[in-house]
């Protein structure tokens, strides 16, 4: 029961379940360190695709160790029955004399049941831990278990003047590679990759995570409301390296509908608003097909609307040391402010040199 | 001739002669530092307004210490009679065994002639010790020497999409009050605080150093064409707290020449180009004030004509976690850009939170 002990076991426990983000969902990010004497016996986070749990990965490495050890697991460990036994009732049958927990599990099905299960074993509970740290890896499956919608991560690489491409059109490349490689790892620890239509047409992009040995690739997301998109292009020659989901209206035609299934991608009617698809209607369907993560890459008109919505929940801005001029590409679209009070604000979180560029982690305020 | 040492002692020349910025014009800011017996017996950098150099400072406070005692000087000290006798003649007089510098001094009436004075006394010199730091400082010396005009430094207070105003018009507050109380000591730093008329208009700024305690207020140039500007605004009333300099073309009517000079400004008459004042006319006519640091801060198509022109030496970009929208002002003009690869490019020298906001200095790439 050494407070700095805790915090440090705790802080490693949170650190293992942030490598599971991007691969997880619909499941938190969860990370576990059991320890005994002092020294770590266990060691879990969340598999790609939700499962095993942290605590069952961490419970087998420890074996027999773990009667009368210490367990620090970044959630509430879950009460319920799913695909796999509760995690506190493994806990629970492993002989666990305590157990430190930093966040709760806002979901329905656990709510403080996974505490209760603990303590009514006479396991000694202790919660709350490094919470903000934990929440703020969290911050996607608790915005899905809220709102019912994943979190969005918008991406903005801009020149100093907040210009995303020339007037031409040209913007490869206003970062460098630096930059370019750390948001292939964004694109990583998120569980889509996400684009407007418009963005999808003019720039033919991949949208994969490259170079950097993943083997589980996001969810590309496209917000295309009549399925104007080239059947010929990067997307469709890729739906077989990486999931295609197509958003559109009720007004794309039923001849793209066919042709798009037919080559592999997957199709998601949400409602429209006023000549564009409703953001909110987007959101809370891509929240039903269970992503907690969602990495917005533009443009600019699509950025702005989720602004306008107040569906931005971080923003990850590189800045290039470079001037493109007011006849460049903006990097949001209109946001037909009143008033300077009502501009969406964001907290700073990080700030750090990329290569030649800047990068600033903003979280809304 | 402890290497390390002698690194520790230039730089803390260098940062003593940093102090002057924005005071000593025409003259470099430099500092010096005398050692003896590994003790500094002496400190000093160049006073407001130039005089008495550093030199001369350090040289007094030593008093007979100076004799074989070591001088670290961040620039080759003067060769020649000015209003105070040469820096290099007095390291001699006093009995200097050796001194150490950082720059040369390009000033053609310098330009080695330092150096030589103390070698033919027999004094042991050794030059170019931090070079680079201390040429970081004399940029704006450096820059009139060389060019005959003074070094440009562009703040920007931008949303993260690049904008410094709703589109309304509403500025006030962008960025937090450490980044504005920033701006008053980057202002305190340079000779000149520098707008176009358009924001001189719009903004009715007093463009004083405010609240940091400064004694000496850098002038404020105004790039005002025609000399439309409102007679009865805040620069025109604050002309005795701060020099107010009114750069215009020859087109400017008589009766607004005789106006404003009536007011206390001066009028310094630059060639047009297109329309506008010629960017360069303009600031070699600074240069020929003698003006060695200008920090320009707006508006946007004033500072897009300095970069047009190549003209703009660094850039301090504030960025305050907001959006503003493609609606809202830019914080450049139209640069009329024909390939990415034209875009002015500048190099990333610091990047620190400030308050709730982001710094990034940028310097020419």
């Amino acid at each position: 029961m050494n407070p700095e002990e805790d915090r440090r076991f705790m802080a490693l426990a949170i650190a293992l379940g942030a490598r599971g983000l991007g691969r997880v969902w619909p499941n938190p990010a969860v990370g576990c360190v059991i320890v005994k004497d002092g020294r770590i016996v266990g060691r879990g986070w969340t598999q790609d695709g939700g499962r095993p749990h942290a605590e069952t990965v961490a419970l087998s490495q420890a074996g027999s160790a773990a009667r009368g050890a210490t367990a620090y697991v970044s959630l509430e460990p879950c009460a319920h029955h799913g695909q796999t036994p509760p995690c506190a009732g493994a806990l629970v049958a492993a002989g666990l004399a305590r157990v430190v927990t930093a966040a709760g599990d806002p979901d329905p099905r656990v709510a403080g049941r996974g505490h209760a299960i603990l303590r009514d074993a006479g396991i000694s509970v202790t919660t709350g831990l490094l919470a903000d740290q934990a929440e703020a890896v969290q911050t996607g499956f608790l915005t899905r278990i809220r709102e019912g919608r994943p979190m969005v991560t918008l991406k903005l690489a801009t020149s100093v003047d907040g210009r995303i491409a020339t007037a031409t059109g040209e913007s490869r490349w206003i970062t460098g590679p630096e930059a370019r490689r750390m948001v292939h790892a964004l694109r990583a620890s998120h569980d889509a990759v996400m684009v407007g239509g418009g963005t999808a047409r003019a720039d033919d992009p991949a949208l994969t995570v490259r170079d950097i040995g993943v083997t589980r690739q996001p969810a590309r997301v496209i917000a295309a409301r009549t399925l104007d998109l080239p059947e010929g292009g990067t997307l469709a020659r890729s739906v077989a390296q990486a999931p295609l989901w197509l958003l559109h209206g009720a007004s794309a035609p039923d001849a793209a509908r066919a042709a798009w299934n037919a080559l592999g991608a997957r199709l998601i009617e949400v409602a429209e608003d006023g000549g564009a698809l409703s953001a909110p209607a987007l959101l809370a369907a891509l929240g039903a097909e269970g992503l907690t993560r969602v990495f917005c890459e533009g443009g600019g008109q699509f950025a702005a609307a989720l602004l306008r919505a107040d569906l931005v929940d971080e923003i990850r801005h590189f800045s290039a040391g470079l001037g493109l001029g007011a006849d460049g590409r903006p990097a949001l679209g209109p946001l037909a402010l009143a008033a300077l009070a009502d501009a969406p604000r964001f907290r700073l979180q990080d700030l750090r040199p990329v290569g030649p560029d800047t990068l600033a982690h903003w979280v809304r305020a």
